[in-house]
């Protein structure tokens, strides 16, 4: 098979190139599709990018990501498979989409045997919370773990689970839903009727009206988006102490969820992803210390609270990690 | 080989009589140690009972166990295997007690090796809470499913998972503590300062205080155990609307941690066990509606909330259950 200049180059530098195969990751996102070539966790060349806007419905969406997979495959002749990540839940066992986050007209679409007959591919899909877990667990922070809990923090609270090596679907492939557990029997009103879901408390959105209402409180002025997750994490880097308090609500919140997961599932690591886990360690020593409280020494000792590796590649680097078990 | 009558009768009449071995179940409770000879979800003839406080450390205890064991094998020569379950953690891998609730004396001890060596059959030491899951899994109400929930309410909440047809045990074989999770976040002091541990708030003796409370704000009388959980149960049931309203906060707890659960691991099943399931449809229905209020219909729909099969003998079935695998 002849390879392409740059994919050999690729290679010879590439994790895991002796053992990984070449395979193509899909990100399918509200605003773009992201189309990458991936060995093991370095994407190779650029990411291709398709606004999902442009397009009516599945059927042109659909020849657009076709024509790109071909391109692809003329540059790298030995992609061996097809991973697609979409954000909504999926009936794994038949390939198809329920229905995806804004994204109209993509309820029970059989994506996978689409793009699988299109492009003459194995095909996987996934939701890409659950892309996002795969890519820490085989490629990330969660290498070589054995239980692995991974959230992503932005608008939403999303989360994947890695069981006993092996993602963990659930029976109607929903599981994780981590931003949908209650921290309060009598709180505020979650997307279905949930009281008390943990998105409604440390979500983009709260975290900047927990924000608002602290300096409020405090009598400082609250203007332009000084309390904007990332604002607020500059504010307490800068050793501003209401900056500081924010953070730790968020910790109370976010730690009484993840201690409960802990206390059920017993895993090695806990990862976080996402937006608001840029706050770094302003975010993560309350947390810690928050789950701390919470456990016996013996099992805090024995958890890792760690920082996920990827970020907005996690959905292309999973979903194509997704694909290499269909070659390998 | 040859069978005693007694076993002989009981195979001809057993539940899977053709493909379960015999096997004996050590439920290791702190008040007795229960041993039952079980094919299947059947104990075949008397269970013995060891008084545990009557033994000073294991030694003793141990050569009483095994004593019992050679008895039962003298009748039954076809046993093929022991499963003990005991009240604490364990170290799966190694067989090994940690420590046993209400068992002074007892911690690090390997158990499994030491009624192995002594009685020349395989062994497998288990949680209790494990064994009772693993028994509605393999015989009772979770039979033939694939994920479930199973919680055991009692003095104490305590759990156990059957995840992808197997028993879920976690990273230090101490996965399925549901008692310990957090259904408040700024809730009472739990066991090991996890605020809002479920436990605290619809074990018995909660349960019992929520029903004086109730009783005394209601102006009636509150005397003798008339609001034990089983008194609560018996008034519910005579149509006393105090005791309706006790059940229906107790549900509302309960139900609001088991949604969490399911938001997790999207299960088959939650199979509810324990004293406190006796209350039966005056428990079960109002959490049913809890449940439902928190969840999307379609998962509602998919998803089975039933009472366990087996009371007391769980222990005794579950290890056993677990001691199959060892023979088969």
């Amino acid at each position: 098979m002849n390879e392409s200049p740059s994919a050999v180059a690729a290679s010879s530098t590439s994790f895991d190139s002796e053992t990984c195969p070449l395979t193509i990751g899909v990100d399918f996102g509200g605003t773009s599709v992201k189309i990458g070539v991936v060995r093991g966790a370095e994407i190779i060349g650029e990411i291709a990018r398709i606004p999902t806007q442009r397009y009516d419905g599945p059927d042109d969406l659909l020849d657009a990501i076709v024509e790109e997979v071909a391109t692809m495959r003329e540059r790298h002749p030995e992609i061996g498979a097809i991973g697609i990540g979409v954000p909504g839940a999926v009936d794994f066992e038949r390939g198809m989409t329920y229905n995806l986050t804004n994204v109209p007209g993509w309820s029970n679409v059989p994506l996978r045997d689409m793009i699988s007959e299109k492009t003459g591919l194995p095909t996987v899909l996934e939701n890409d919370a659950n892309c996002a877990a795969y890519a820490e667990f085989k490629c990330g922070a969660g290498r070589g773990l054995r239980n692995v809990v991974v959230v992503t923090l932005g608008t939403g609270v999303g989360g994947g689970l890695i069981l006993n090596g092996e993602l963990f679907r659930g029976s109607q492939y929903a599981a994780g839903e981590i931003g949908q557990m209650s921290i309060d029997y009598n709180g505020v009103d979650g997307p279905y009727g949930n009281w008390g879901a943990l998105e409604r408390y440390v979500g983009n959105q709260q975290i900047t009206q927990i924000g608002v209402t602290r300096f409020t409180e405090a009598g400082r002025e609250v203007k332009d988006d000084i309390c904007s997750p990332q604002s607020l994490a500059e504010a307490a880097y800068s050793g501003d102490e209401i900056a500081h308090q924010v953070w730790h609500v968020v910790a109370d919140y976010l730690g009484t969820a993840l201690t409960s997961i802990v206390y059920l599932l017993n895993p090695d690591a806990i990862i976080i992803g996402g937006g608001v886990a840029h706050a770094g360690d302003i975010l993560f020593d309350p947390l810690k210390a928050r789950i701390k409280a919470m456990l016996s020494d013996e099992f805090f000792e024995a958890l890792q609270i760690i920082p996920a590796t990827f970020g907005n590649t996690a959905g292309i680097i999973g979903s194509a990690a997704l694909a290499d078990d269909l070659v390998e």
